[in-house]
């Protein structure tokens, strides 16, 4: 299972009543930050999320309203004593944004590894915190290209489910029970000369969870493809009101209507708007913009709390 | 007169009820910022201080908590159609840690300089902002150093005042009444072959206002020799408690009662301490301990406002 917080739901600027946009993924007590905007340190103590075990900072694109919150936060997780390293992960020419935010920050008792990402990339259980590996793992993050005024990704982050154990198949095996258990886990099992594989005790693959984040752009038709299948599609909207379509389109944002058309378009069980403009005080009036395209169409709130869990079976 | 507000007033990190450091000045409708932790533009929309206005921001050192609010107040600043240049001053070595804050702000709609200070300077007032000058005015900055733990510097604030009008002095020159006014406001006159000056219509030179902020440092003597006569003195005390001087020491930070012992030498009027440590929950608990050196030593708080006046002469 997967679990999230939105530290904070704005763009552009952060207000009073709102943070700056920020989401927590919580894996197996690890965490992946979503974007980082000035304050998101201050959310996680609002919202005790913690902050020492953050692995990873996936990073939509480099305006100020996404990552002025970074240095700040690494600051004070070298204050918690956190020595393992953590990934900065965003788009094209990302580098330079951060080891320039990072400039003061020459002491920090851990590494700071920033990538210019292009593929996707499996995330694997380290010592005490999440490492990018060459290894296939059950963590898998993909990037995908969105339509900005500058270079920006969305993410789809999946989770792979193991396949049940099936008795019926095991018993088949010519093996002592014991090496069950093994192949149950992944293991090959070499007995009496013969070698056996997972996949002859495992049924069918199941269904994972697949989390699609859709940062900063205007709509295009091809985001639903991305979020195919998705258990869960957070997507700006930064406009509610229907009215707003054309700002949306000149600043390359979307409305709610048009988060909502990528949830329905990608057959996905649930969707959570974010990233509310400043000046839409109080953005759950314009759900039925969403609602009226796509049922499961949430509107988010600075410190909402979800879990998503594997489907039964 | 001086107006201002602390709008944070804790040091390390950013806590849910107390605000990083950072104190604003108001003279004539312009406003100077001592310091800019992350989330001083959110403390100015708390406060109602505005931020469109800040001409100048005097930087004590490049430690996180004193300038990580600086993009993302500059960002904000731009969104709200600023032009004005802006000052960024601050100790040596601060120019590239502020180019690499400000890697992602290309497009703001005014300029930033920022100047590694060594020397005093006048502050104008200019069409619509405070600029620096080689004039004499009545603003005058002044940094001097401090012993943190990395290059450190305070500064002092001071408002000339001038003298008053003299009317028995200005009856002895053999001139028209209506130039009385122009030697009043400085203006050097001439009249049937002589020249007339300032002062022979002024009285004597009238007391101005000295505004002295301490940043972060360890104790050392010399601190109220700057501080000398000072209306107001701003201090740091991180630590409330007498029994944390070793800590203060090691640090290189200063206890209440050694703010007070500063304030007190220093023969100042007022004190008021400010930049917590966020262990500290509830500082006013420890303003005895400043007191009893001197008597008038007051507590900072999130929003803090005041005005500093001449006075009565």
């Amino acid at each position: 299972m997967i679990d999230y917080v939105f530290l904070g739901t704005g763009g552009g600027m952060p207000m009073t009543f709102r943070a700056l946009s920020s989401l927590m993924l919580m894996y197996n007590g690890r965490k992946i930050l979503i974007d980082c905007g000035e304050g998101t340190q201050v959310q996680m103590r609002k919202y005790h999320t913690g902050f020492r075990d953050v692995d990873i900072i996936l990073v939509t694109h480099t305006h100020g309203d996404h990552i002025f919150g970074i240095p700040g936060l690494l600051s004070t997780m070298g204050n918690s004593d956190r020595t393992e390293k953590v990934y900065i992960v965003g788009p094209k020419g990302i580098k330079p944004v951060i080891s320039g935010l990072l400039y003061s920050l020459k002491y920090l008792p851990f590494e700071v590894e920033t990538i210019e990402v292009e593929e996707g990339f499996y995330l694997k259980q380290g010592k005490d915190s999440l490492e990018i590996t060459e290894e296939k793992t059950e963590l898998w993050v993909e990037p995908f290209n969105l339509k900005h005024r500058i270079e920006c990704i969305g993410f789809n982050i999946e989770l792979a489910r193991k396949p049940k154990f099936d008795p019926v198949k095991a018993k088949t095996l010519p093996i002592p029970v014991v090496y069950w258990k093994h192949l149950q886990n992944g293991e090959i099992v070499d007995f009496e000369g013969r070698t056996y594989y997972p996949e002859q005790v495992l049924g069918e693959p199941r269904k994972g969870i697949k989390v699609t984040f859709i940062g900063d752009t205007g709509y295009f038709n091809e985001l639903s493809d991305h979020a195919k299948g998705a258990d869960l599609i957070v997507c700006e909207g930064t406009y509610g009101d229907d009215e707003d379509i054309d700002k949306a389109k000149k600043n390359r944002h979307m409305t709610f209507r048009e988060a909502a058309r990528v949830a329905k378009d990608a057959e996905a069980d649930d969707l959570i708007i974010t990233h509310f403009s400043p000046s839409m005080g109080n953005p759950v009036e314009y759900r039925s913009n969403a609602t009226s395209v796509f049922n499961k169409s949430f509107v988010a709130y600075d410190g909402l709390k979800g879990t998503i869990n594997f489907k039964e079976e």
